[in-house]
């Protein structure tokens, strides 16, 4: 059991390195993780699994295909689904920090081999 | 597809009863739903969901037994998961806004008969 109430922008502050989501609860079958991101993450798609980003500070970027509404900008307090199936990537111009809500076995970058994918256990490590 | 960004403050800034979540968006199995709430909610169990609660404002004190670790008091940004089978209140001084994250087939009261329980229906109506 979760010992006490944790605080999402205190585990934001201490992640260390850009675009390395850290796992700080589990609700259900789906992790809770924080990240700090800033610059761009390749394009990839989750077939299975869906993905709810909640921007914390600054502004994040999700691209999706034109034909699948263009790209969407999400700001701190918003919230988006990025459903699986559908091709995305993110961006942030400035430095961004983010919750991701995702199934446990959801693949860092999805379909797409790239050395900025973490594995699980790296996700795992406590903070 | 959602179709773009949603803020999670003027989600919950359109409720107008207290104690009435409603379904603001969906990652895989779970729903994302905002509650205004204020006073206290019975005491109720889940056997079998998580339940995560979020707060957006106010503060919001969550009931568990001693023998469970007793309660806990979550902030603005901070979350806490209540694991399934714990028999758990909520309760709130001021006026709390917050985030639930739980299985699209949760029991609002849980195993709890009480007439401030809300229908997955109810809870499905747009804001």
């Amino acid at each position: 059991m979760q010992p006490g109430p944790i605080s999402l922008e205190q585990a934001c502050a201490k992640l260390a390195e850009l675009w390395s989501p850290r796992v700080v609860g589990r609700v259900n079958d789906q992790y809770v993780k924080v990240a700090k991101v800033q610059g761009e993450f390749p394009w990839h798609t989750h077939e299975r699994e869906d993905e709810m980003f909640l921007v914390l500070r600054g502004r994040l970027r999700i691209g999706r295909e034109a034909a699948d509404g263009g790209p969407v900008s999400v700001g701190p307090g918003e919230f988006f689904v990025v459903p699986r199936g559908l091709r995305h990537n993110t961006a942030a111009e400035e430095e961004t920090w983010i919750v991701l809500i995702e199934t446990v076995t959801t693949e860092h970058a999805g379909d797409e081999k790239t050395d900025l994918a973490r594995s699980l256990e790296e996700q795992l490590r406590p903070l």
